[in-house]
């Protein structure tokens, strides 16, 4: 239970190999931290999981410093203000912040945000009106530019991102083919999200069936996950198809490289014979500010008259976040995952 | 040797399976073909060699049409109109046609191109001042981008595309590192072509040797292998780098997808996490027709004064163009290789 008197946060113990597990993440428990001049005193409300927390576990080169050892885990919260050294905040005020896995942070503004007033389901900062959503929204935008009459394939379908990838263009008039693991979240895409179809890559003739789907072919791979949706998707490419990359989640947990036969000749032979363009994104550097305005404009306006479904997993507890994580990672979440904080 | 009696056609007897070999390709002998209304009779001077030629020969889904079984093999030529039934060509004029490895042919006209007058190297329009030159150019100016003070990689990089890539970023104010096969190739794309270095991809430490070569990262790799060049370049990439697919040559002779591990994992998380745009184009499909226009402008200012080199390798006959397309592959060429014909 978040309380006054200490602040309880999930720091990295040791660097997972392959798949997080007990001794990943311990649970410390830290006196109060202190605001200085300039400084304001954040109190976690929620604590969004995501996938790329898995990453920031490994000491390697990417986007992103990883967590140190001993570092409180990287996440994005919204926390309330409590008290304010900084311009422009005020007790009470609710914003997002970075301030990771715990329930107190000081912060001097940087990399904050303000949410407006009144939210009526403010983890929704964290989903669809925040980071996944702009996610899904810029990199159709900017890098899979799906056209009406397309036909877009996306994996991890039921995930934050992809749901909204796939309803934004089912919006704009594409042929919409999910790819999930397990008929209930393939069914969920269907009659929540509204996809045209959606394929259980478990399944054994996953291959024929994703073919089956596409008849005329693929337009746009929004690709969440890597692994067997990828490979899957390659021979159905279109001329000029674009792949959004954002993910690989179906090989986070990889401890080397998979066994062959090494499938980079077939990625490679693709791209170039299909004039395919793959592009990796990071929402935050990719794209112009204009980018979240663009969003927020049409997404509020879409969640407003029922055009966008959103599906929310609300995990109780700081306390059970490392497992909300390893659920996540393993495919086993439903939509959105946010982590009740205080 | 032509004649003006009988027309010699390179046909493809059977598909092969790797390298080309004697029973790949069929010299026949047959009629002069006859122009009829409309039409008019090429005669053909010169015979372009490129590596895509390999991926013509299979029954694969591609970018163009696979030559079909006893059809003439598929190439660039530079021709003489010796009659002419097509308004606007006049006998004596000089054209770029796709008619294939054969002493004559007949056009109406399609995809035909005429040449200025009095060329003082007609084969050029095979090279530098024709299809590899524009891929170059363009491959660059709409998806390398190399901005000055980046750093270039380019493999096969005394090839005709490779050469060009190479000399244009470093007009552009980059630091260009080649990648070749062996030590003499790797010699002439520093000593003739001005690279800041290149590198042996033959060589046992060729990995270290390029990581050594660009100590800043690599912003843009300039892709015509894949293979071991490709997977030596990934480790080194840096944000928002740029991937022009334009071949993989490393790979043309592949029959099935070679032994694992499986480096599909490693190209996906470079291009996520670098935030990389990898794109395959095709030059005659990939560019607004400016891009033409821009090019020629370009590059025959850089060849009239000197800042581009250009090496061609003249083969004699179109009885030696199945060996001159063999050494292609192989790699044994030196710049660009075209077979004089008539």
């Amino acid at each position: 239970m978040q309380s006054r008197d200490q602040n309880r946060a999930w720091v990295l113990a040791q660097r997972p190999v392959g798949e997080p597990d007990d001794d990943t993440l311990r649970l410390e428990t830290r006196p109060m931290p202190q605001a200085g001049a300039g400084e304001m005193l954040l109190r976690t409300e929620w604590l969004s999981i995501d996938p790329y927390m898995r990453g920031r576990m490994n000491d390697a080169k990417s986007y992103a410093e990883p967590v140190p050892i001993g570092g409180v885990m990287t996440g994005q919260v919204v926390a309330e203000v409590v008290t304010s050294g900084v311009d422009g905040y005020a007790p009470g005020d609710r914003v997002l912040a970075l301030s990771g896995w715990q329930d107190w942070a000081v912060s001097d503004g940087t990399g904050v945000m303000r949410l407006p007033k009144g939210l009526e389901r403010p983890a929704w900062a964290l989903g669809i009106l925040g980071m996944p959503g702009l996610t899904a929204h810029a990199g159709l935008a900017y890098i899979g530019e799906p056209k009406a009459g397309e036909t877009l394939v996306v994996s991890a379908a039921t995930g934050p991102v992809g749901a909204t990838v796939g309803q934004i263009a089912r919006l704009r008039g594409c042929r919409v083919v999910g790819v999930a693991g397990g008929p209930e979240k393939c069914r969920h895409a269907v009659e929540v999200q509204g996809f045209d179809t959606c394929i259980d890559h478990r399944a054994e003739d996953f291959e024929a069936e994703l073919r089956a789907a596409c008849p005329d072919g693929v337009d746009v791979y929004w690709d969440n996950t890597g692994a067997r949706p990828l490979y899957a998707v390659l021979p159905l490419l279109n001329p000029f198809a674009r792949v959004p990359v954002c993910g690989v989640a179906g090989w986070y947990n990889l401890q080397s490289l998979p066994e062959g036969p090494d499938r980079g000749p077939q990625i490679m032979a693709t791209i170039l014979r299909m004039k395919v363009k793959m592009q990796g994104f990071i929402v935050y550097d990719s794209f112009p500010p204009s980018a979240y305005d663009a969003f927020l404009a049409e997404m509020t306006g879409w969640l407003a008259d029922g055009s966008v479904h959103y599906t929310e997993q609300v995990v109780e507890g700081l306390e059970a976040a490392p497992h909300a994580l390893r659920d996540v990672l393993a495919g086993r979440n439903f939509g959105k995952v946010a982590v009740r904080v205080g």
